[in-house]
């Protein structure tokens, strides 16, 4: 039984033909030039025309598709901010594009439930995932089932409050571990730390054009020592370590897993967030659980979508 | 089908004939003189024996006990921090002289299980639950099922960490949400304040003796404005608050209980901390939960014992 799993950015559209074993037989993947619903849909038509032809003489049996943003019934996008959308019947429009049903989730459950069944979390019951891309986001597996909450919204690490009152988040809130943590604050950080006066690394390093900045830029000017860069680099270090170990008291899981465009781009912070979290978190909670990186890279969300469209 | 329900604290057993809705159909309790495991299990034969004979003419099938502390395998206690236990086979030692089968549990998740099925979570399927006592603890409950962790010892929510390198805790680490906000520490703030300098009305609201320190009357202080009260009062109320509303973002439960011997005295503080739960839960978990105070005092422990002696 083959699926189509797809992952939805905010710049490319991918599809690929995954086996029950979240193995990728083909994908194909198709630049976003208009992120308006209709433009998104077809874009995802062709990534999946693609992958599908790729794959050769195979059905497909579902697909699922992974969705950064806060989801509604019926595969409804409430808030999709990469995208600028609000409140589209995503859902409906793929599945009358693509002829087919369609199973919307979360990208970042996606990304999870492909590491769970196909990456570092295969064989575990008891889990807890932590993403640090553009924004930050958690999932958490107990007993082999994901917590999803009351309204479906748990696993909202990123918006956690680590400084009560402190810099205002995307989501409207202040003081949220994404605020100081998220691959996007870090780059307003130093943004705002570049309108300064203080001298900094950071105008060497990126030849003072502000869209160089990045987290591996940020990294790279705090290990020079770079007073600017450390401060931004140790609070969102800070943060993350404390809060992902709290959670690991909390939760007692078996095995943590870090993923992420940030984090798979930074050594030197994922090397820091391990002693954080070796450090700061309970005995018995730290001697049940190994901390691991997420295997699939950036195919565990395509991968996760695949699985999830013909789970329970 | 009744059961029979125990306590055991660090002064008393308890224990309570339970019919299967929760409700209490005699109960006794037994003072503990010594806390050596031979002659605390004596005091809980007594206790069980004063319960079953006041509820007339019931058959029992089957007994569930709460204990504080860290469990091992067959009901025995690793760590029993009130009774000075290590290594205890309590759960052998008890069924031997109750000449029944025993099911030895956590006090908290017994506690949890008690205001689930028979008290304030009735009908609720996600739900977050925080005592506060002597200690500091939680219990989560997700679609319906504890989340246990993969060593059991989820729900550690008194041992996050909430000033990293501070207060020494009696876990052993430094800076537990228990060290700031559980009655034992409130207490030994309270002592340590008053062999310094600074002249606060903790001596005159207990006429000196330390003995008269309680939960209570730091409230009493903080509220008259008395400047060490307040610095106290004020840490445990904001990392209680911060720590919660942390936990519902993540959890997203449709229900909030507190309760605990500290929290179900101090009214002023669980009023300041519903307001900072408010403030600072993510706005989506924040629309989903209830926030209410424990419903069946100082039996939920007991109900919830008697209940989990015959559960899944």
């Amino acid at each position: 039984v083959h699926t189509l799993g797809i992952d939805l950015g905010g710049t490319y559209a991918r599809a690929a033909v995954v086996d029950p074993g979240g193995r990728i037989l083909a994908s194909a993947k198709t630049a976003l030039t208009d992120r308006g619903p209709e433009a998104v849909v077809e874009a995802i038509h062709q990534a999946a025309e693609g992958a599908i032809t790729s794959a050769g003489s195979v059905t497909i049996h579902g697909c699922g598709v992974g969705v950064a943003g806060q989801l509604g019934p019926n595969g409804s996008v409430i808030v999709g901010p990469n995208l600028g959308w609000r409140n589209v019947p995503f859902g409906a429009l793929l599945a009358a594009r693509l002829g087919r049903k369609v199973r919307v989730v979360n990208d970042l459950a996606a990304a999870s439930w492909g590491e769970l069944n196909a990456g570092a979390g295969k064989g575990v019951q008891d889990l807890f995932v932590v993403f640090v891309g553009s924004g930050v986001g958690s999932s958490i597996i107990s007993a082999g089932r994901f917590v999803r909450g009351a309204a479906g919204v748990a696993g909202e690490f990123g918006h956690i409050k680590v400084v009560p009152g402190g810099r205002l988040c995307g989501c409207g809130e202040r003081g949220c571990l994404e605020a100081y943590a998220g691959g996007h604050n870090l780059i307003a950080q130093m943004q705002e730390a570049l309108q300064g006066t203080e001298p900094t690394r950071l105008s060497t390093l990126t030849g003072n054009d502000p869209h160089k900045l990045t987290p591996v830029v940020l990294e790279e000017a705090a290990e020079q020592g770079d007073a600017v860069a450390r401060r931004i680099y140790d609070a969102a270090v800070g943060h993350l370590s404390l809060a992902i170990a709290n959670q690991l008291t909390v939760l007692n899981p078996a095995r943590l897993i870090l993923g992420g465009g940030v984090l798979n781009r930074t050594p030197g912070m994922l090397k820091r967030i391990r002693e954080g979290v070796s450090a700061w978190t309970n005995a018995n909670a730290r001697a049940a659980v190994s901390v691991v990186v997420a295997e699939l890279g950036d195919d565990s969300g395509l991968i996760g979508a695949g699985l999830l469209a013909t789970a329970e």
